[in-house]
């Protein structure tokens, strides 16, 4: 049985904006390949109602799984909440145990409820909460889509809470090949070989630096037996 | 008038898969904000020809530029020529001027011809080649399409020769403030500072970091008169 398949949305200026560099699409790669979850799509998009219910829509009838980014914080830009509301075509409103949640952790730090605050407990009907252990405001998942926050340490917790819950496959082993050859000189015997492990994933990934050229050949597949068996084969191609 | 829109599609599955962190992304989002090009959404797509093209056509269609990275060596897995051309809905064969391109390039190595690097010659019916500086194989532009190599060095000296094309609009410039209060405190008077000042975007980035938590907000806009005003006033709102 193939993997289960699974997209990523990631939402917010920031990382489009050249602001920062993305890091929870790389830790959501590294963890999905981990657990055997095959990710085949990341879209970042801008605070842009109608683009993140269009993408919502889009990836979550394509994929088996959908994991939301950013967007569920307190101000004004935070609109992912609604976003997905919009795109299950159910209501939104502040949760009483979304709300207790919050109440109780502003209650411990000394902090006040206000209306900016309540709108982190306002969760789509039919949703179960996603547990936040650094900074309490949940996420939430509905239907396939998970809905995480985009600060990264909030991010990987959630990551970790709901990981287990997916219904993954087998992990995604790989194993890298250093050739200092163009990929022009390997492509032939490499396609044949890709051809040959049929039930295996070949790629190719040229570098160039200091002078020096070549590719990292990366076999990938579930049975480590197999990739063993192609890495011999390519090794020995790659001395012929 | 806005600036123009751009999106980014990146091919491949070295960077879904987990192996490498996105560093083209972060490139081409910062140039686009120097240059006043409006990066609105970047899309990651696995080698597979099907989601490629429908990821092409949904992207130029609703945005003023595309700039795609990846998958246009001479290995198996290169397949983003041949799916730009099946988009387009136009053919695609080996091209005299992108052949004798690579054949100069091999000449000078003392390298061969071979069927594989006669792949990069692939050229779609219609396109203007892309000079590729590093090494030889050039990208196209097809349309609103620019097509570009995946290895950074290339794809950075791709976007250098392409940008200066792009009808830019005015730089987007930005502001920062680091605010070390909780989101929730600041959310109420930033939402009516940005509803104020309408002709801005006002993005709130929460941190956590060593016990320390806060916000940057960041202003971002074309006239730099207007941010600074904005400034002024968020400043003395964060001292109240």
């Amino acid at each position: 049985m193939p993997n289960p398949t699974a997209a990523m949305l990631v939402i917010g200026d920031e990382i489009l904006s050249g602001r920062t560099r993305d890091s929870n699409m790389h830790f959501l790669a590294q963890e999905f390949t981990r657990t055997g979850v095959d990710l085949r799509e990341v879209r970042f998009v801008a605070d842009d109602p109608d683009a993140i219910v269009a993408a919502l829509n889009d990836l979550r009838a394509s994929h088996d799984t959908v994991v939301t980014s950013g967007g569920i914080g307190p101000t004004h830009d935070d609109i992912t909440a609604d976003c997905v509301a919009r795109a299950f075509g159910v209501g939104i409103d502040v949760r009483e145990d979304a709300r207790a949640i919050l109440q109780a952790h502003y209650d411990r730090q000394g902090n006040q409820m206000n209306e900016a605050r309540l709108r982190m407990a306002r969760i789509p009907d039919g949703a179960t909460l996603i547990d936040n252990p650094v900074s309490a405001a949940p996420g939430f998942t509905l239907g396939n889509v998970h809905v995480m926050a985009g600060v990264p340490a909030v991010f990987q917790a959630m990551v970790a809470t709901v990981l287990p819950t997916l219904k993954g496959g087998e992990p995604l082993l790989s194993q890298t090949l250093r050739i200092e050859r163009g990929e022009g000189d390997i492509a032939g015997p490499l396609g044949a070989l890709a051809a040959e492990f049929g039930d295996l994933q070949f790629g190719s990934y040229p570098f160039q630096k200091n002078g020096v050229y070549g590719a990292n050949v990366v076999v990938r597949g579930t049975d480590g037996a197999r990739i063993d068996a192609a890495m011999t084969r390519l090794s020995r191609l790659m001395d012929e």
